[in-house]
């Protein structure tokens, strides 16, 4: 006879969307016949290597509070950035827990490192009988094989909507001013590319757009900004942190100088830094850089709906793909149409997912390599639709905590 | 016969209300009997000096486009940051553009250097018997005699939320951390003080809090530091942009070796970013900064329905104070009660308003210097509650454009 009880783990960076799927993990868990107790692991994987599992089917024995999970920013589960060692005793010690609390189903929910963890452990899972699953995570969207990822589409929304609202601040005054918005994406440009979603609102902004998949060349950028500041009072201009010349020396290690210099480990800020430096310094004229920062893969309060849905239910997805036989797998988006958009939760061979990147192809970026095209508005639109009914509770939105 | 028409004008640093009190004039202007037709002043005092005058009353003729107009953020009509001269022609100037457009009721939406401005413009328009009433604005809460200032709430409740939100993202890993929330208020920390709000949805954080008001001392902060790391894995710091030591010098100038040494006028970013450099040096330990910037004030998705009510009924008050024959005055809020919180409209002197600033005060700091007082909470607490029904379309909010 089989294990029936199900292990979640949660990996890597967080984002609005990932205890969504935890959510959906566990409201599975709990509902499915198939299924047992369900365990969560306390900092990803570490907490299977040190036997801190917490029992989620007794935490959420209120369903009520999955809704507030589900609204709820970060990992609960607390995360990890722990690669898995084949030459030690990792493997076997997972082993060991997985079958002291009888675990047939075991999930972890993360970006490319956390789909190598999944990768590792299969086979070895397999000769026990336990189903291990990976469920795709990440504001960056560069996971392979799937259409998107969750956690992208929030992200998404949540730039587009704070650069519409940081455009609107900038054109207040009647003199010409730049305004630089600096975006997550060290190497992949997909959330910066999602500001041009801003548009939608009736603005221009951003004017221009730099992704880490186009080689940044300074004179084009400021012959760029000086064309626009010449058609328009107020510009701005999403740039992603990750922007590289064509050596690969990222931009925002031009203030390397200093760290070297004089200052032993000092950060002396990104891309944006730099770049609103060099604006003020050749034209002379108000700049102002902003960096998003954290808030952009935190902003529960401002979470795209339809990507919460989907979060939750590639989860369940998962739960069932397990149930019925698979495992060594990743969860992902297909598309089935654009409009009215639709898509499917099927599974792919971990082996095409982990450690791979999926960077913005050249059909989504215009020619001139400062903007997106409509066919990457049409993939992105759909993303952000929607908006969750936020539970709030003295003005703050709730969130739940272990 | 005294004339009836109505011209308002938006000044200073744009907030998530300032729109609310403008729709508040236009609504009232346009349906009280003794008010004529509604103008506006485009990018403020400017625009009357230039006779930039649009007609705000055939703009929002359909009065759903007021409901727009108070979710949309920063100045519909533009700003400008002006000082009247009054040994220049402007006031003279100002009051041709008054007698042709047949203005009888003049407000004017800001702050500080606004107030300033109702307060040169007032002898001169009540020779022509011209009612003028200043309408305070402002997110930094620093004007006298208001018990606090439309903008400031909608502020507060963004930092608080989004304060409560980046916690939860930094306690996911358990690796010792600092974070370092950068807040505006150069001189008030009336802002910073409001970050003590994320507490309400269960944390601890922000564990330190630092106000301009308190003179920095960076062997006492290290200090704190030390200890709150020693009680817990990972913390978070409110820290003002305007810190600065007993002699009165900036934290965020520290940064000023750099420009002077090597970059003319460099800016390497502000108090949080030297903090973190601080941290890392001293305790070798993962330190983040985030300056929360721009976003304070233009957050409208995440206003304070509190905030945005009081900030259009103060302008409806402001209509028919004027209409009553008051003039020179800048309209305040005065608190009746705390518990049910209600509060009422009244005006008070121009002079009393103009060009002060009212910080935090000592019984609202607590005796450690690093924390908020009960007392200070209790004040802030009814200006952050409830949430409008923001309208979106295409996945974001929608905003109203001239």
């Amino acid at each position: 006879m089989s294990f029936k009880n199900v292990l979640v783990g949660q990996s890597g960076g967080p984002t609005a969307a990932i205890n969504a799927t935890l959510a959906g993990i566990i409201k599975e868990g709990i509902e499915n016949p198939e299924t047992g107790t369900v365990y969560g692991m306390v900092n990803g994987i570490k907490g299977a290597l040190n036997d801190n599992l917490i029992n989620l089917s007794e935490i959420f024995s209120d369903a009520s509070k999955l809704d507030l999970l589900k609204q709820t920013p970060s990992a609960f589960l607390g995360s990890c950035r722990y690669k898995l060692d084949v030459k030690s005793d990792d493997i076997d010690n997972i082993i060991k827990i997985l079958l002291k609390y009888e675990i047939g189903y075991f999930f972890y929910i993360g970006g490319n490192d956390s789909m190598d963890t999944v990768l590792k452990l299969k086979d070895k899972c397999h000769e026990y009988d336990i189903k291990v699953i990976g469920v795709p995570k990440t504001i960056d969207n560069d996971l392979n094989n799937t259409d998107h990822c969750p956690g992208f589409g929030s992200a998404a929304k949540y730039i587009a909507s704070t650069l519409a609202e940081i455009t609107q601040d900038a054109k207040c005054y009647s003199i010409e001013s730049v305004t630089i918005v600096e975006i997550m994406g060290r190497n992949a440009g997909w959330l910066t590319a999602a500001s041009a979603l801003a548009r939608l609102t009736g603005i221009s902004s951003p004017e221009l757009i730099y992704l880490p998949e186009v080689p940044f060349d300074t004179d084009k950028f400021l012959d760029d900004v000086r064309q626009k500041v010449l058609e328009k009072q107020n510009i701005v201009i999403a740039i992603s942190e990750g922007i590289k010349d064509k050596n690969g020396k990222y931009v925002s290690d031009q203030s390397e100088i200093f760290k070297e210099d004089l200052f032993g480990h000092v950060q002396l800020g990104g891309a944006g830094k730099v770049l609103e430096n060099l604006i003020k310094q050749t034209f002379g004229i108000k700049a102002r850089s902003i960096e998003l920062n954290t808030p952009q893969r935190c902003a529960a309060h401002l979470a795209s709906l339809t990507d919460i849905n989907e979060a939750e239910q590639i989860a369940i997805s998962a739960v069932c793909s397990a149930i019925s036989g698979e495992s060594g797998k990743m969860m992902i988006y297909k598309r089935v149409s654009d409009n009215p958009y639709k898509i499917s939760f099927e599974t792919s061979s971990i082996e095409d997912c982990a450690n791979h990147e999926k960077i913005v192809p050249p059909e989504f970026i215009s020619p001139s390599g400062n903007d997106v095209t409509d066919e990457f508005i049409k993939y992105v639109y759909p993303l952000i639709q929607g908006e969750p009914d936020i539970i709030y509770k003295n003005g703050l939105p709730v969130h739940i905590m272990r």
